[in-house]
């Protein structure tokens, strides 16, 4: 087997350093995506007299027999033919002759794989926008059965104010909101052509760079030659996108963990989505939430390493950029995974409601209510909340909770108290008062719902 | 001095411990940012009868005192303060006496401090998209007068094909572009009033945060107040924006860099943009494009940084988040300042035209040429490619270029050669005949600076 | 104010550029350094008959006055003189006259720079070291008295097996111990002088770098310029090494944080490592262990901001070095902190022993002492586990835990049950028993006690 | 096939999520080791009387098998059975019956997979070690032969002051010194057994973890059951080690892809390193150098992504330490392709002496001999400076070098200019009399070399 660019070779080159440089091991994946891409170029080809409408044929048609070959696995790749691009032209001409050498007339591998990726990635990232929302509707099917559940709001992990538990999972809701905003403004950006861009600086063949763009379902074309060639912005991007996401589902999935907790039993996962331990037959463990925490560091990771590989290239394409591959499939495939799993264990979740109301019956998490009352009543603030605090110390010192201090205690403490502190110090109460815009007063969390719903 | 959330407290802290956990050393750049917020609040408060009109006539006087004084440098800050926060409202009441401690009636620092940063970034974000703009002007000045300007176009830093310069510089041109882009659908996301979101679970007082939010300019609100409290992805999405940015600057610096260097030399900076050497005299270095090469490290950092804070950070707010003020502010110290000195670098460097010149005139980078114009007669582009590959040879072999070779050689190589090919293999010719969209040549060029001058 | 590197220019820089480009405003931490590395260098020149005796007292007296005047704050540094080598020069010959311009002779700011970082970190790590050993002295503390403390230990978060408290903290002794050996491993490296290296060459002039490393306390030179004045590894060495022992703190910090939320209750933070809330009168929350968590986000990103500046960096010197710094001193300001808070916070805790113990009273982390119960009466383990695990599922089902459960309820499961499984389900028993090298086991801990105190 | 831990489950987990969380696609790679592992636990139990001397035998003689097989690539694995520990102990009990249930006593998984990655790392890193010193010595060798090859020295890319080529070269050879300096520390820390840690806790059998360390040819053991299972500082330690590493040779590449440039020509690489372009017939790539440039980046990023990971982990194992696999084999890989490519690379390259000569001979790099000749004669050093730096710009002006300045020129300057200075500008005399220790001098390169052959 001969490499197609060796003509100007003396030397030869070992296989370790062919393995080396070789990328068909994971570019393979774009096998559909670099065909579709060919196909449009040799239709576009014919349609524009570079070459006959019967050699494009020719070629369209063994295109089409290595995309089936391709999809059964059935296509041999081989390290020597460097990548994706080298050896499905080779396996072409095998299969129709001389005439797959023409293929590439009016085209580099330069503009061919930023096409391919620019086709691989619009796909993947409409599916995680569908995936996104699929996770959004679990998390609402989740709150609309918990509006009065009633759980300790956290703040530095400690038990601040009583909230609604489909509150707290729909603040989840509004971060995925962004996600999916953000994942869906980069599309305008994958979906630009950089066929016909040629080695760097455009062709001298008459191509017509609109018409692959539209056969191959892009909004537009690239507009600088040596930009479409050199771009890996729509990448990073999706990278980025991904990596606020992930941590996104890594709070959440940190809050599962909290929660099926002995200490907190707020939750209990499905067996599907935990499993158990080789030595202590007890254990029932949050494998799942951990995994997708743990792996919001591998898209890190494949963010800056793909940021640090292109920091200070000069244009336009450079081999580094080969390296811009594996960390954007391993994110596709984390960011699928995650959703898919997180989607499933959090619909599947069974919720301790009473776990969650004893909770927050036997802590200081009404006390905000108490300054509160004290501040409605002319106070200033931040005496209210002087007091409030040695209310609190009180408590600790006898042992007891907030409500179960008798009213001459309050009174001693302040005159304005009155008997109608022990409704405000209820939870339930607490909550259904809190009824500011996005709140987490029940009728708040009834208009957050709808609102959430009308979005989807 | 007491400490203003001291009443529940036994103990004493000591002035290590408060200097650690303290933030106004750096938040204080939020001054103005924290009173205008103040400003809005306590009106609005007044609004809904919360506080009467004389206390908020008086808060709102005793701020624009305090704004007046932080813009003069004269107010002082105290560690044991911690924050910009309390050390506004502790200076209000010494100012105002206790009406100051009504302001914080219905607030939180915790919905506070997001509202500062939201309205600092959307001010700052709003400048920088100006700032590319500016940019984005210096170049296609530069480009403009550089049309004709012909310089090997570089893959690998070999030389590939022969480009107009000022299709290069346009290169620049569009990933500004898709950087103000995503800064300005950023915009969207950083333009919503978390206010009123209290601690995290909103609040029991009849506030009004569509009002407050549309005094500050903002274009929406929070729909969910634990969202409001621990969403940062406003400001990882600018640091991410502001990496991708840097990214392309340290390109561009990088290309200056070698453009510089006696082996290429073809540019000359300004003496403005350049230094000298402490013992070398001769040398005049292109410092700050290395700087900005340089500070592309600083802003990943930041964005990694602000990442690993946020992973697995259960809601609401937590301490941790005080750590991203830091990273905002050096980014966009370094993002405002980059810009500026590259606009000024690019704008006033000289281009030398002879060199660019003579360089595309002594090597190999019309080949391509040649194999095309094989191809455009029938042939393989696969063969034509290796036809070349031996001519190129030939030359190395003879010390010369592919334009001296006599027609003879060409022809015992392949007969489909002719007169025309020394036509052909002027780089004028190359460049000129390269029409394919968005491709160098020189009305394509003319098309593409029509199309950037349109967008800005 | 004339540049002094200025013969060569014609043009003028303005003030923004100079303040872009300028490291005055950071580097000035360096001042003592700058100024021991001068005294050294004009003491060895005139040793080496380069400058005159009389020359190097006029010069080290001169640097003597501005050491005294850097103490007390009472130098001016200019912008316009970029750093604060030039700031010195430039004050020394303020001071003794053109003598001082003596001073440069055979070497260059590049040597110079570096030399300054090798001092400022030897110093730096060196402290580092001793801090670390303070906190290991404070975790022995509280182990020695917590050897017979309780608690369960956990694996995913979920109750694992009892272990002893003391021999969780130690765990973290072990981690600090490799931090130790990674720092003082790496003073080998940052013990080197690049002194006399020069610009990048080495110098004309008959200096004796071995003298300058010595005066300095070095312990060796740098055999090569171009390395010497190039190499920023020390610093990434420092980073990573800093990365590595933040990390540490930040699990320990996690698990603060947990310990005293209102659902684990474990300990009681001094009041002065916690805040309170200006909104919630009832908190009391661990800020400085979140502070810490948090602020191993900006040490992460200033390694990773570093090792993106080299990257691909030719040699010898580039401006881009000149972003070492900022990541540097914030390290050592984040590092050193951290450790005297973490030191007081962990020294001053109180063990609710009560509470730990009560933990693991009511759980199932006894579960696997069954299933070695069983296997060591020879059943396989695997057999055992399904066996134990049907017994927990059993439990689980009537409401109570394994030592609750009839013996006959055993024995109708395994006949190799017998009474004395009562003893082993304790989880003193439990503890106890497990002393294989390293376990909990009571008698373990001590001796691994024994072994840390040697250690130190 | 039913799951191993599956006694106290009642519902079924789905293939997706059962693939989403088995770590058998990559962690078969440890295969060998954890069959090792499990040779040297089962001779320990017999020896300690755990099970009997018979069982250990079958055991053992059943591990051979498999680890024959595995090496064969017979093994068939099972996503079902999770990872490498559970699959192989399947093929055990299938293969010797119930007596391998036996092998999993006084282990857990947690502390089996540590074991694992200790002794995979230690051999890698071991043969990292080798490589590195291969390297070295292909520096070496290219040094000896062009200790007198001049070239220009440069930083900021600018030409600083003539250097001899070997001691450019021999600049990396300190920094790989470095390099394995650190790679050798760490074998401390990765040469510790956690082999007997069990779960987190010990165990209750009488084990002897000093046997099986020994056996293991650990160098020791964990001295804290919790640490040993919960740490992952030695694959931190290993991607930090290796990110400098590759940090180093990015540095190298970046000048391989300069000097090969048509614009340097300083060199050129053996076809066997280089690829062509399948557009561009002329084009010989440094393809090679690129690559390893950019494969730095994914280094940085597996090392930010474990750094992620464990940051804020409670002890002691949890799910997310999965994670740390992949980028240590990525890692592993990548290094030891890099070092055997660059080793090639530079061992076989062609030094262009000619170019390199010629161009140190037409610049100002020799201007700082200027200086130092005046300094020398008694002159400040800036005030050398500056008249240099004039006489640079006469030159500027004129289009002449300095060797081409009429001496009468220079007298006019500054009468302290004599004949000889021509042979000071001279630029071998120049390197030459740069004798100042690890300077470029020829007799210090020759120095150097001779201390660089000792270390090796």
């Amino acid at each position: 087997m001969k490499k197609l660019w060796g003509g100007r070779f003396t030397g030869s080159a070992e296989e370790w350093v062919d393995e080396f440089g070789a990328s068909i091991s994971f570019d393979q994946e774009l096998a559909k995506q670099d065909i579709e891409g060919s196909v449009a170029h040799a239709t576009m080809l014919a349609a524009c007299g570079i070459i006959t409408e019967a050699e494009a044929n020719e070629i369209v048609q063994g295109l089409k027999k290595l995309a089936y070959q391709a999809e059964q696995g059935e296509l041999d790749y081989s390290v020597k033919l460097e990548d994706i691009h080298l050896n499905l032209e080779h396996h072409l001409t095998e299969l129709i002759g001389p005439t797959g050498g023409k293929l590439h007339t009016a085209r580099s591998r330069n503009d061919q794989v930023a096409t391919d990726m620019h086709l691989y990635l619009k796909e993947q990232v409409s599916d995680i926008i569908i995936l996104i929302t699929d996770f959004q509707q679990a998390l609402i099917q989740q709150a609309e059965q918990n509006i009065e559940t009633i759980l300790p709001g956290y703040t530095h992990l400690q038990r601040a104010q009583p909230i609604s538990f489909a509150h707290h999972l729909m603040a989840y809701f509004w971060m995925l909101d962004r996600d999916k905003q953000r994942f869906s403004e980069s599309l305008k950006r994958i979906n630009l052509s950089p066929l016909g861009a040629g080695a760097l600086a455009g062709t001298t063949f008459p191509i017509d760079r609109h018409k692959t763009a539209s056969m191959l379902g892009f909004a537009g074309i690239y507009e600088n030659s040596l930009d479409a060639v050199s771009d890996r912005d729509f990448i990073l991007e999706f990278l980025s996108d991904s990596s606020l996401l992930m941590m996104h589902l890594s709070r959440l999935c940190e809050e599962i963990i909290l929660w099926t907790s002995q200490e907190f039993q707020f939750i209990e996962l499905s067996d599907a989505f935990t499993t158990g331990s080789s030595i202590m037959p007890q254990k029932k463990n949050p494998d799942m939430a951990e995994l997708i925490r743990g792996k919001t560091g591998r898209v890190y990771g494949s963010l800056i390493g793909l940021l640090t590989i292109l920091k200070g290239l000069p244009l336009a394409y450079n081999k580094d950029m080969q390296e811009d591959k594996e960390g954007m499939f391993d994110t596709v495939k984390t960011v699928r995974g995650s959703l898919k799993i997180i989607t499933g264990m959090v619909g599947t979740m069974k919720v301790r409601k009473d776990k969650m109301e004893s909770s927050v019956k036997n802590d200081f998490s009404n006390a905000t209510e108490l300054a509160d009352y004290l501040a409605s009543k002319g106070l200033p603030f931040r005496q209210a909340h002087e007091i409030v605090g040695k209310l609190v110390l009180t408590c600790i010192e006898k042992g007891c909770y907030l409500g179960e201090l008798p009213l001459t205690v309050y009174k001693d403490m302040n005159s304005l108290f009155e008997e109608d502190i022990y409704e405000v110090l209820n939870p339930y109460n607490a909550i259904d008062r809190r009824n500011s815009a996005g709140g987490t007063g029940f009728s708040q969390v009834r208009a957050q719902l709808e609102k959430a719903k009308n979005l989807l």
